[in-house]
């Protein structure tokens, strides 16, 4: 049996030729079947971004020591908690609605215009004209929001790893509710929301550099204010690995990511109910994974040739970094480039762990090099293998967004750090968080677990 | 570039002002259309609850000690593979075939309504009345079969985790067949069935009870007639901590639950094919987010205030609860309301743990907790915060069907125990069942790992 | 209130009896539809499938000794990664691509079809005869790429598992490179591409033996030619276990497999846009979770005859092999038959797995027993339960499929053992891969970890 089409479509018997078409009532069905694709693909690719939540509490989970296991178990499944409150009470208004060509939106709390919307749809005597009032949105609102709330949870996982082993957690929760409220939604809204930096063809499909870039400067600010773990440097330039507990659930954590990024890429052609939106989706799904697939091998072979090992953490860096280098432009029509950008993000990947080392910047899980590195060229990508921007643009988007991430970011972390203190002290870095903040252990029978250093 | 819809339907371009809709045949495929959707959702929704049996598998065997790990996970897998087929062989009927105001549907063998559908319209020659027979039913009849099959096992996964650590594996199995076999499929058809109880008003759409309730009171009952772990209560009402061997798998099953309870609540809209529904089933989605997410920050802030530490196992639970809270009722359309319903489920947990380990009944897991006092509060929650129940009614409904649980639960492991026993000795609970019962570690290499208590 | 469809499609207001339906116009709406429907079924199920390599993974991962985990995960996400890229650069069009009743496809680089169908549709002026011509292809190209693509890679993920442990990195990747750019596709392109054995009659609806039996004998072939690992078979017929060091991360990838599977064959039917085909789905996912069901069943009731223990790795490997038995039928229209192809694919394994042990073939997963003996155990299933095929026409297949498979992959792997050598030397093998090769330990504080052999 070919593996062909096997479609024996019963409507194509209905088909009578020589009728003529009916014109607003068939536009309206296309509506209505169109607004059931497009909100059914914001919810279906939201669900998988929503599990990168758990991607990223496992990666971070597996590459931490088992001191700090359960601590960062914990500051996951919180901070995407706090981003989808937060994103419901104040940051979608300051994001999407009103921003206009402006620098950010309105502020008005709580997001709920469902009500509004079913009223019109939900009564039995609802209208031809109700129902097209909300179908011609093309989308059910609330779908829209659930999308747009996940990236929001993403771009706060990519902080956790870096700062991981050393900040107390209710510092990290509060600069959560910061970015999440107010840094994220603003910087949103310049491009996502049609603000300025829209109106100067600033194009970034899915947020290599809204979200990814966006994490990684505020995490890359929160690791020079926070500091180094102890015994991380050495004198002389030495730098001590201080290796994660479990390799294969940070391996796990990388697998979901990858699942979850389709979802990330995929959903954001933001509709499904074209021929044209599904081809396109179609596309954004090969060159996500090939861009990962390029990130890993390029990762592992130059590991191998530089170190003549092939180290595993890398690898799964590496498919992270291709990854955030194809978000901003993955619906290239040409495969190879997807490959192309996604092996380059990896590459780099190799070079910038190193680097940060260098310069006595302590980012636990690589995500600075992952996110906002790969995140930097794959936004630049955009402008040299693709014409939906110029690198004119891009770098303008890449540096004002990037100045005001650290800017705000910052003075965030400064006020904290003022208030309340951002680090645990030396005796409870050496005990570990999790006894320290939770008062308990991950792994109580596992060997040495965090019963010693 | 904006985040907006880049949608450039084609089929606009096709639309002709003017002209007449055609009436039957405009129906017939709106029908086929929403069959489609009905249909999918089923199946897509339907594989995020099946994989919530992983979910319940993670957290469980992160919550028990190693020398009990391996039973864990076997019990789990076994669980979800009896209750699927057992709701083959007698439950789906009993639970909805012809209980039309009764109390129990039609005991019949072997659910297969399939074949008699495809033959409607498989073959070449089906006309437009043989297709209309079958999309008239709004959906293909083994989608919604696979759906509510899920659910049934998500019923028998919440006692296994209760009971972990010190039943034996074959009574728990039978106790399995009899829940999803009878039990389960019963108390089902006085609501969802339509049986007396939908009759009467009593409302919960998604299963706070039916589902959450049911399985915490057939838990329940079998810690209750099981007795507390050896070693778990000391004299002078001294509460002994056996903590749980592996908190990131423990994480990685709450987010495997979150994830999955999308399908749960937004699949029990039973339909995809409109505007209203999948609008719904979008409030649907924020709702169940925003209610998990308010858990887990009720569960944090209460622990910290109240022991001055946040607890992550009660963070986890404090997720789980919120789910159950808000799954009577997530298509609110005011998402304050779900907040607060998760918010007041999560809080209840952290005060629910503890007074049930007054009462001496020994919960591993915290399911109790989490599904049947959670699951109360949310079913009492339709009443308060919405127009589809009166107290009455929902009071009514959680009455009878916790009676009728209990009572069946009871004497099902009564006899059990009566019969082969429900509980290894004391040495072998000192061993561990995964020694006695399966004859393996689960982690032979990992330190301590079972050769100590 | 009842748990019956809650549809109130807005639709059903519109319909005005008495109107002629449009004949082109009608159908041209129909297939756009069902163009986004089957596109979007290969994505979504595609997406499952691709889940499925993470599965693989944490198998693996948690059948190996702790020694060699960090180096399987490796090989999981870079078989993952070369798979994607080998099928771009030549595997899908000589699988594909002018089969036309031979036994290959074409060989032509860089698989890339779909800018000239963009072309087509994305113009503002696309005329309704571009679209059609689009639509008319029944799905996006790239959507069909995909869903295919994850099916070569679940061949290569059956692999890894039993090589383990004594298979070098490089040699091993080489190897898959051949089987996901060479092996698998001339294969496939025979069946599923519309070459010889499809116009013989041979059926395999999802790859029972396409996928399932060449990746185990590509397995096999390697097994026999590395050897067994040092110290698993004794003097006298011995046979020693080396059990695997983490038993809840087998059972998660059991349950993703599971999980991913609705995917795998579900997606197969190919089609999601008509109610024929949705129905088919649905009876494609109950069938897959009964056989798996079964297979749990039949594995736990004869390891517990068998040893008076329930081996816990049995009931995982039943399940997978209850999966694998029904891919080559899913859609048989009685579920009892599901039931009982999945069990008796169960029962195969536990009988399997010690023959294999005695002839000395070291399966580090039992993946041969799993995938290759019920792969075939699947495939005659076909002929024997349905009308798709006939006895001769499967041992055809099945005999022609393997004998080109041990043949390529024989020669294969003996090439790249006289260039390369395949296995590490017996001192490396006592350190473990991961250390040799990878230079880290996978869990490098736990208890003995990789410390000790």
């Amino acid at each position: 049996m070919m593996r062909s089409i096997k479609t024996f479509s019963v409507l194509t018997l209905t088909g009578v030729a020589g009728l003529a078409v009916a014109g607003p009532a068939y536009a309206a069905i296309t509506e209505e079947t169109a607004f059931v694709f497009n909100s059914f693909s914001f919810l279906v690719h939201g669900v998988l971004v929503m599990w990168m939540a758990a991607g990223f509490a496992m990666l971070e989970a597996g590459l931490v020591r088992t001191k700090n296991t359960a601590t960062i178990c914990l500051k996951n499944i919180a901070l995407y908690s706090l981003a989808g409150i937060l994103y419901y009470l104040i940051g979608y208004d300051l994001m999407y609605t009103g921003v206009d060509g402006g620098w950010i939106g309105s502020f008005s709390l709580l997001y709920n215009p469902a009500g509004a919307e079913l009223d019109l749809i939900n009564a039995e005597e609802a209208t031809e004209e109700m129902v097209a009032a909300v179908t011609g949105n093309s989308y059910a609102s609330m779908s829209d929001w659930f999308f747009q709330m996940v990236f929001v949870a993403t771009a706060a996982s990519i902080v956790s790893g870096t700062l991981a082993e050393r900040i107390k957690v209710w510092p990290f929760l509060i600069f959560v509710v910061v970015l999440t409220g107010v840094i994220y939604p603003i910087q949103g809204s310049w491009v996502w929301g049609g603000g300025f930096l829209a109106e100067r063809g600033f194009s970034d499909f899915a947020g290599s550099t809204l979200v990814h870039s966006v994490g990684g400067w505020a995490a890359l600010t929160g690791a020079i204010i926070l500091g180094a773990r102890k015994g991380k440097y050495g004198p002389g330039g030495r730098v001590n690995p201080l290796p994660g507990a479990n390799l294969p659930l940070a391996t796990l954590g990388t697998f979901i990511l990858w699942f979850g990024w389709f979802g990330f890429n995929g959903g954001s052609q933001l509709a499904l109910g074209s021929a044209l939106d599904v081809s396109n989706i179609a596309i954004v799904y090969v060159n996500t994974n090939l861009a990962a697939a390029a990130g890993v091998v390029a990762a592992m072979l130059l590991t191998q040739i530089l170190y003549k090992k092939i180290d595993l953490t890398m690898a799964l860096n590496g498919a992270i970094a291709g990854l955030v280098s194809i978000t901003a432009n993955p619906d290239l029509q040409n495969h190879l480039l997807a490959l192309i950008v996604g092996g380059i993000g990896g590459a780099l990947v190799v070079v910038a762990v190193p680097l940060l080392d260098k310069l006595r910047i302590d980012d636990v899980v690589g995500a600075i090099s992952a996110h906002l590195v790969a995140g930097i060229w794959g936004t630049l990508a955009v402008a040299i293998f693709s014409n939906d921007a110029t690198l004119g643009a891009q770098i303008l988007g890449i540096v004002v967004i990037g100045v005001y991430t650290v800017a705000f970011s910052g003075a965030t972390w400064l006020v904290l750090k003022a208030i309340m203190g951002l680090r645990i002290s030396n005796e409870e870095e050496e005990n570990g968080l999790d006894r320290v903040e939770l008062g308990l252990e991950a792994y109580p029978e596992f060997g040495r677990g965090s019963q010693t250093v």
